[in-house]
Parts: C-alpha cells; structure tokens; sequence
C-alpha cells in the first residue's frame, strides 16, 4: 500500500532532521546508528545520545512493524483489532536534558494500518519541566495551538486535554509536566488531511522546543538544581514503567529491550517523602505548573 | 481474633529487631518514627533510613490494614477472594548499600485474613548482589533452608523454586539476583504450624542478612563498582514498578504512595545498551549469579 511508504518517509526525514538539530548542539557526541531487522520483516532504527554535554540522554526511533497479531495493550480501546495481523510505523523521541533549566520533552508519532482495512494516526509531544519558565510553556503550547489551528480550531483544546489526561500519575494525584498535545486512533476527514495533521504536528516538534533548549542549556546551575532534577526524574521512571501504555506494550510484544527502555532517565533518584520547602522554586512547580491550567490565556495576562 | 493479634505482635517485634541491628551498624543516621492511621481503621509503621553511611537506603515497614473489598492485585490467584472483606498484616524491608560489594536484600512477611474465614500466611526473602560472593550466596541459601528444615525437609526446594520464579524480569529474561526462599496462600497444618514456619523465616532473616553486611560494608571501592551498582539497581526499578505484584497492589489500592515506593533505590542509572566486557567482574554477576542453581550443592563442591 503506498499510504504506508509515505508515512514512513516522513517520519523517516523527520528522525533526521531532530538528530541533525540535536547533534549542531552537541559540541563531540553523536547519535548512535544502529538497525535491528525483526524475523517478521519488520526494521528498528534506534537512534541515542548517551552522556553528551547538553543531551544527558536522548534517544531519537524510527520503528517500523509487521506483526500477525497485535497485542492487547497496543488496543486497549479498541477490542475488535486485538489478534488480527498489522503494520505499525513510528518515529518517538525523547531528551533527557543535563542542565535542570531545560526541561525533558517526549513526542511521538505513529500510524497503524490493520488487515481488516483499519487505519489510524497518533502522537504528539509533552514537556516536563524541573524548573518552570512561563515564557517557555506559552511558547510550547502557542507553538502547539498554531500546528493544530492550521487544520481545525477545534483540535488544541481536544488534544490538550488528552494529554493532561494521559500523563496523570494517579499514584502521586500528579501530572507529568506542562502537558502538551497528543491525539489517538485518528482518521477524520480520511487518510490524507489526517497525514497532513500528523504533519504539522511533527514539523512543529523541533519549533516548540528548541528555543526553550537554546535559552537554557548554558544556565549555570548548583547541586540543589541538580538533585532536583534528578528526583523528579524518577517521576518519569514512574510514569514510564508503571502506567505508560507505549512501555507496556513494548515489555509485553518482546521488542528489543533497549529501545523501549531508551526513554528511561540517565540518572534518577528517591529521596523518601521528600516535599519541597513552601515558597521555594521546586514549589512553584507544583503549585503552579504540575496542573492543567488554560496556558496560553493565563500566561499571556501575567507575561 | 486472637490469631491475627500473635501476628501483629510478632511481626511489630521482628521491625524493631531489624531496625536495631542495623542501627547499630549506622554511626549516625537513625530510622524515622511516623504512624499512619487509615480512615478503616489501618496503620502502618514505616521506618526508613536515607543517606547512612553503610545504608543508602533502608525500609522497615509494618501495616495493618482492613478493607471492605480486598482488591484484584492482591488475589490474583484466588479469585473468589476478590472484594470481600479482609484484614491484613504485614511486614516487609528493603536495604539498599551504599557499598557495591554488599548485595541488596528484600523480605516480607504477610498474613491475611478474609471475611469467609479463609486466612493465608506468605513472605520469604531474596537477595540481589551487584560483586557477588559464592560464600556469602552458600550462606544466604543454607541460612534459608535452615528455617525451612525445621518444619518439613522439602520446603526449601519448593521456596526456592518459588522465588526463582518470581524474581524474574521477563523483558531482560534475567532472574533479578540469587533468590532465597518465597511462600504464599500458606496454610498447611493449621494456623500454629503456618505461623512457626513463619516465626522460623522470620528469624532467619537477620542470620542470614547480616554476616554477609558485616564481610563486605567497609571493603574499598572505586567508580567502576559505584557505576555498575546504580546500573544494576536499574533493574530493581524495572521489577518493582513494571512486575513487582506487592508494588502494584499498593499503587492500585491508594496506600500512602511513600510507603509503597520507599522500596524505590535512592539513586539508579540506565546506560543505553551496555553490555559487561568479556571475563570481567561485572560479566560473572550474569554468567554464573544471575540463573537458577542448586546453590547449595553447587558452591559447596568448589569452597
């Protein structure tokens, strides 16, 4: 099916194009290149930076996928797809940055194409700051209401939401970060408005976040940033391993184990019952960041 | 009933043993006194110590806890238990090292009691070394089937097998370190008889732990053991938050989240795809800890 090919050319050139920006960032370290072919046909280009200057870990994959039966947690919504054979195609990304005044952002995008003739896309990006900066969130969500708004002006707020639904730790009655953009089991208005949402939506990956990378990877932090950072990491460890359906499906499915665990923090910490000192500014994350507020609206009266 | 209360009793005396050996190992960090009251009538006693000289972290924790509908997690393998009415006491520590020559090690004891009158004792321990030592895993081993002969000469095979089984992270297919002994939905003989046995692993716990903590806390080492020992911890995060069935009942039942996390190491690290170099240290861990041996009979035969 030609549909296919298009996607993966795509996400192909866009797996280059975040490693490329990346890399200029990176003063020695670059991406690894490797290509793990499975027995069913399928083909993983993971795609990582370990221990760079700025990029503490990132990781950057390309997966294609060919299965006979697609496993539960790949369809938790929809029951009828379970068993029957498919092919996925993927690109998801995640920077785990080392200075604690960047924050780490994930994004992913995807297209699932099943024998019966069921097709969807899905993705979209979230960002997980340690120490907040409120001209940083309204340019990643202004950034994300424009990529959106170009299709419907309806999508941003739908999509919004379904991020702040999605990365939720229900154990710590927390979310993961700012939130983002993240849409699912999409196909309307048909296959070609749908490719040109996932589009927009994965050229605007490298726009939302590397102004906010650029304005603060040479910050100088202290140990007190640090150890801040490396605490609430262990909130993604969490979030990752506990409750995200993508590491789920990747445990269940047998897929090479590094790359579904590439999006595992470098360094993470526990620090037991740990709460931040009022006023503080691992305080304001909670108190004014770690929620699902109207952002661009707000932001823009204080900024 | 009086039974559960002989439960209580031993299991509160045991907390504080454990608490006291390894204080007294600890210049001068103490464990944290706190009691959590439940809206049920439950409480829990953890007791935690972060950043000692010798323990990085360790966890005491006592519970009690009544509940209306005892949940899916807890019952896995009894599914007519589900929802009913239940008490619970249990016991369970955690000590992660500071040093990488001293192995990690895990314990718990639990007894439970269910509204139809059906109750069950289980628990056991295991142990994760980072530089293992074949005398000090002959030790933890003959230790564990020491407790376990005292009531039946079978047992220790059967526990062994039970902990091998379960302390396992299929996504690695990696057994998470050189076991120990696990028992559970345990009533054989009645109450008295399932409580000496119990009461006999119960008390083997320090025997068995404690030699090993005092041969190996003060050896010397150097990065290259610090680097591995924060790798390896990688994977205990794995297990707890992705297979662990105790993490998972106290993420799903809402149990005070510090309690059910103070399991978590204080500092774990991911590497992206490293491997251990040929005939080194770090190699002998995988090729000859990481598997299910007859210990005992096996390191006998070459100490």
């Amino acid at each position: 099916m030609r549909d296919i090919e298009q996607v993966k050319t795509y996400f192909q050139s866009l797996q280059k194009r975040v490693c490329q920006a990346f890399e200029e960032r990176e003063p020695i370290k670059k991406f690894s290149s490797e290509e793990n072919k499975s027995e069913t046909g399928g083909i993983g280009k993971p795609k990582v930076i370990d221990d760079g200057v700025h990029v503490e870990r990132g990781a950057v994959q390309y997966t294609y996928s060919k299965g006979t039966k697609l496993p539960a947690a790949a369809t938790e919504r929809n029951e009828s797809l379970a068993g029957r054979s498919f092919e996925a195609v993927s690109i998801s990304m995640i920077m785990h940055p080392r200075n604690p005044f960047v924050p780490t952002f994930h994004a992913n995008l995807r297209f699932f194409l099943v024998d019966n003739g069921h097709w969807h896309f899905g993705g979209g990006f979230d960002l997980t700051p340690f120490y907040p900066f409120a001209e940083d969130v309204l340019h990643w969500h202004t950034t994300a209401k424009s990529a959106c708004d170009a299709h419907d002006t309806g999508l941003y707020e739908r999509f919004k939401k379904n991020c702040d639904d999605y990365f939720y730790l229900p154990h710590r009655k927390e979310h993961r970060g700012v939130g983002g953009i993240f849409f699912d089991d999409w196909s309307e208005g048909g296959f070609v408005k749908s490719f040109d949402l996932t589009k927009s939506i994965g050229d605007a990956i490298l726009p939302a976040y590397l102004p906010i990378f650029d304005r603060r990877a040479k910050l100088n932090y202290t140990d007190r940033e640090r150890d801040f950072q490396l605490y609430r990491r262990g909130r993604y460890v969490e979030f990752n391993l506990a409750i995200d359906r993508g590491t789920k499906y990747g445990l269940q499915s047998g897929r090479r184990i590094e790359s579904v665990l590439a999006s595992m923090p470098p360094l993470a910490k526990w620090t037991y019952n740990w709460t931040p000192e009022p006023r503080s500014p691992e305080s304001d994350l909670y108190e004014n960041y770690l929620q699902s507020r109207d952002w661009i609206s707000e932001l823009k009266k204080v900024l």
